[in-house]
This record gives structure tokens, C-alpha cells and sequence, in this order.
């Protein structure tokens, strides 16, 4: 496995089978899964959610360093983030800074879908081909 | 919009209106959106991608800084990093170091969706609730 690692956490349908229960949580988290620890993550944590109609984050919370990002994939739900409150649903992007409070909600009939990044406000020096160098070697499929 | 910025960048399946085709580039992808400049990033960029059959990353790359997180949301594929050749579908999960080089391909007969997260390598300090302080106050929805 050299300079990579992988994991299959299976169907988005099938998130549920997880849960994000630690003690100091107020509510367990059901269709929680964080993919740190299965890939070896080092620059970032994410996390693969799947919540019920009517459930969600069911408090606040802001973080110390890390900036969220939350890619909304599929359902219907709102945010919450310090005096704001808006819908979100399939191709919703939110950027959360670090201090801001923030919950959010499955307000629709569907289950709903989304990931959520986090890494270190400011941490990025250079990214996409500024970060990059191609490769002279041929892909094997053309 | 105080500490949050948010974008809509419409369906999945609407992907393939989005191009990634500087000059730099060997060939142009189709269905690569950036979302770093639509929201701000300033921890990590992302990329959503939808590949139609037979089409992918038609060349290698690696990385000078950042770590690279690819999720695979629908669709089957194939990955070859350095020299490790594999399929990922719906859930796969691969975490690549910034030195290895990698390229990727839709090998099945239906659009492949994923996203590819980059943010520099060990840049991260602390995560989910030992990054997070938790709030007092009741969220709207109960």
C-alpha cells in the first residue's frame, strides 16, 4: 500500500450502520462515520453523515482552529450558523469559519446526505496545479 | 453572511456544465468544479467531479505539499497510484500521499461522481471534539 491508503465504508444508504457516540457528546450520533483513522489522515478529518427526517445536530458547536466545509449531497435540511438560519439541499456548499456557531437539521422527508471537512483555517499555502507536477508516464486506459 | 460563506452549485447530475481547463492543463476535464474561490477555503480546495464512461485523469500527478482525500459517491473506476492498480465504487475512500502519483478513469457504464480534497500534509492539529467547544444554547429545531 505505499504512499496511500484506502477503506470501503460501503452504500451512502448504509452510513446508518454507523454511530458517533463519544461520552463527552451531548446526544449520540447516529450515520456518523469519521474517515481520519481509517485512511491515516494527517492534513484533514472528514466526516460521511446520513441523518433521518427530523434529526440532525442537535446543539452548537464552534471549533479552535479548523475551518468546516459541509457538501450537501442529497434531502432537504437547514442550517443554523450564529444569527443566520437558511435551507440547504443537493449542491449546498457552506464554509464555516472556526468561532461560528453552528447546527443543522434534516427538515425534510427524505434522508438527508452531506460530508463535512475540516482542517486548519489558513493552513493552505498552494492548491490544484500550483500544488501539482505532472507526470510524463501514459495512464493505462487511452 | 458573517463568519460562513455558501454557494449552490445545483445537482450532481449537473456536474458536466462546469469545466476545469486552464492552459496548463494536458487536457481539459469536464465536470470538475473547484469549490476553494466559490466559498472562500482557506484550510483546504475540493473538488466535485462527474465523469462520463471512459473518461478521468488522462494524465499523472503528484503533489509538492498536500495531502489528497478522494471520495467516490457513485459509478465504478479505477485508480492507479505509482505502481498499484485498483477499482473504487460508492463508498471507496483514498487517502493519497503528496509524492505518489496517481490517475484515475470511469471504467463502468455509468457516470462516475466523487470528490477529491487536498490540504497540506500534517498540517492537522487536532479534530472533531478535541478541536470543538460546545455551546449552550438550544437549536430551533426541538
Amino acid at each position: 500500500m505505499g504512499n496511500y491508503s484506502k477503506a470501503d465504508t460501503g452504500k451512502l444508504n448504509d452510513l446508518d450502520q454507523y454511530k458517533f457516540a463519544p461520552e463527552e457528546l451531548p446526544a449520540p450520533m447516529v450515520g456518523k462515520l469519521f474517515l481520519g483513522d481509517l485512511v491515516n489522515l494527517t492534513s484533514m478529518d472528514v466526516s460521511l453523515n446520513k441523518d433521518a427526517p427530523n434529526t440532525g445536530m442537535s446543539f452548537f458547536h464552534s471549533h479552535k482552529n479548523n475551518e468546516e466545509l459541509h457538501i450537501f449531497l442529497r434531502g432537504t435540511g437547514e442550517m443554523v450558523i450564529d444569527e443566520d438560519r437558511f435551507t440547504v439541499t443537493e449542491g449546498s456548499i457552506v464554509k464555516v469559519d472556526p468561532n461560528a456557531k453552528r447546527a443543522w437539521w434534516n427538515t425534510g422527508n427524505e434522508d438527508l446526505y452531506y460530508a463535512v471537512i475540516q482542517a486548519p483555517a489558513n493552513g493552505l499555502k498552494a492548491a490544484g496545479l500550483n500544488d501539482a507536477e505532472l507526470g510524463e508516464a501514459k495512464v493505462p486506459w487511452i
